[in-house]
């Protein structure tokens, strides 16, 4: 099971009722943020999160309501013992800004490491999690991320017998691929059935609607976009300020085959995105307005 | 007539109920931060103050959560329509600082001009303001902030006639230095009483007692200081860590003649520093334990 957060859901600036857009998820024990604006720290602590065990951070672009809570969060994780590298996954150009920023956190108790987007696809494979990449459309260079939780097949009797797979093997198998039980080598798919349905979310903002996106959406359990504007009649201002309306959004999710959208990044000026609810909900029943702490676990299906 | 507002009054992190030491000083429509941390811009807005007239920004060092809502705070003024300059005073290295964190806020509708500290102590005149920047004791290089509000002497009809002052540079001469009417020069001197007593309030966190800090604290209206700690058992951690007691700040409270003291940047391991305000009270009376937002408005004596 994948655990799923909004830690704000605000858009250009802080405000007191509002922290900026991020998010947090965590399985098996290991946490990823999505971006992380001025404040983003204490919307983590006011979700009842820790610190400690956030192991990537991706950023989606530089700017600064995405990123400038970062020299703080690194403070603040080593505040709490922290120890084992961060990876800081983002678009190119993300070492210098990391580094501009540290002028404030100098001493770490961890290393950081930097992995630059090099392409418009780029996935990254970590502790369970495989985060893809994808380039998005805003007026800078700009990335959306899914996240896909893999499922290995079910344990088959059968098949590990057929296989003759010694019994003291079975157990190894269903968490490594190969072992080694008295000098002969095995491999899970000796072991196991077909892969399962996995888990899958998709955070995306500050972008227009554009085929990566859409590609990148299909078929995932939950869509974290962006819907800066809740009105149609905000269409002309998103285009120009490359954001997207509610619509927008909700098309994206209903072309894409996904189960459920979480709307975030909301303009300062809305200060009532569920006043725009029923328009997203017309165009994709399952859309949700996001809000500070939103939280839920997204379980594997047959759990 | 001087206000005066606590923005934030946590030390080295921000929490969900306190924001990071900050304080705000409004004169005459201009306004000058003390500190900026992470967070600042949003305890701004929750104290009912704007961005847009915050003319001189004070750096007391870089420790991030003195100044780690700097781009955040500068973009946020930029949307509020600022176009005129703005100061940003603090240590050496300034310049760098700011520029480093300015990767995320590269362009501002209004120019930044910074003004290094070079001496121990160094005074800057801005709008009605007397700045003094003075340096105190802490692990990095940094600096406490008296702020001198002057205050002309009364106007003296005598005075004026005996100089032989025209009526109609009377008004004029209570606003300006030096005035000339019908190609003679007059100077307020000739029209005005001595000064009278102005207003001073000093702003000082993260140091341990210091003589320069005593002596700037001299008489002063407003003791702002530092008490990272409440109990006097914390004195050997206040010692190592560069900080001070509530009993320290007290102490040059007491001893400096001024008449109230207020109390910020205390630990976050110190939910309630009203626990302990009877032991500063012990030492000087006039102790007042800082919250959020705590606001006053300083007059001159005879208003």
């Amino acid at each position: 099971m994948l655990d799923v957060c909004l830690l704000g859901t605000g858009g250009t600036m802080p405000l007191k009722n509002r922290w900026l857009s991020s998010a947090l998820f965590r399985y098996n024990g290991s946490c990823i943020l999505m971006d992380c604006g001025e404040g983003t720290q204490i919307a983590l602590k006011s979700a009842a999160f820790t610190f400690k065990p956030i192991d990537v951070i991706c950023i989606t672009h530089f700017h600064a309501d995405h990123i400038s809570g970062l020299p703080g969060m690194l403070l603040s994780m080593g505040n709490e013992g922290r120890t084992a590298p961060v990876l800081i996954i983002g678009p190119k150009g993300t070492r210098k800004v990391v580094s501009s920023l540290r002028i404030i956190a100098p001493g770490l108790p961890f290393e950081v490491e930097i992995a630059e987007i090099e392409n418009n696809e780029e996935t990254y494979y970590f502790d369970g999690y495989t985060i893809t990449a994808f380039k998005v459309r805003h007026a800078v260079d700009c990335y959306g991320y899914r996240i896909d939780i893999a499922r290995a097949g079910k344990f088959d009797v059968e098949k590990a017998k057929l296989n003759n797979v010694p019994l003291k093997a079975w157990g190894m198998l269903q968490k490594e691929d190969e072992v080694e039980v008295d000098g002969k080598k095995y491999t899970s798919n000796m072991v196991l059935g077909n892969p399962r349905k996995g888990i899958s979310v998709v955070f995306s903002t500050d972008t227009r609607p554009c085929e990566l996106l859409k590609n990148n959406c299909s078929n995932a359990d939950l869509l974290i976009l962006e819907g800066m504007y809740g009105s149609d009649e905000k269409d002309s201002k998103a285009r120009e300020a490359m954001h997207m309306t509610f619509s927008e959004a909700a098309t994206i999710a209903a072309d894409s085959g996904a189960s459920r959208l979480w709307l975030t990044h909301f303009s300062p000026s809305m200060p009532n995105p569920e006043d725009f609810e029923a328009e997203a909900r017309a165009i994709f029943e399952h859309t949700e307005i996001g809000y500070d702490s939103k939280c839920d676990t997204l379980r594997f299906i047959d759990d």
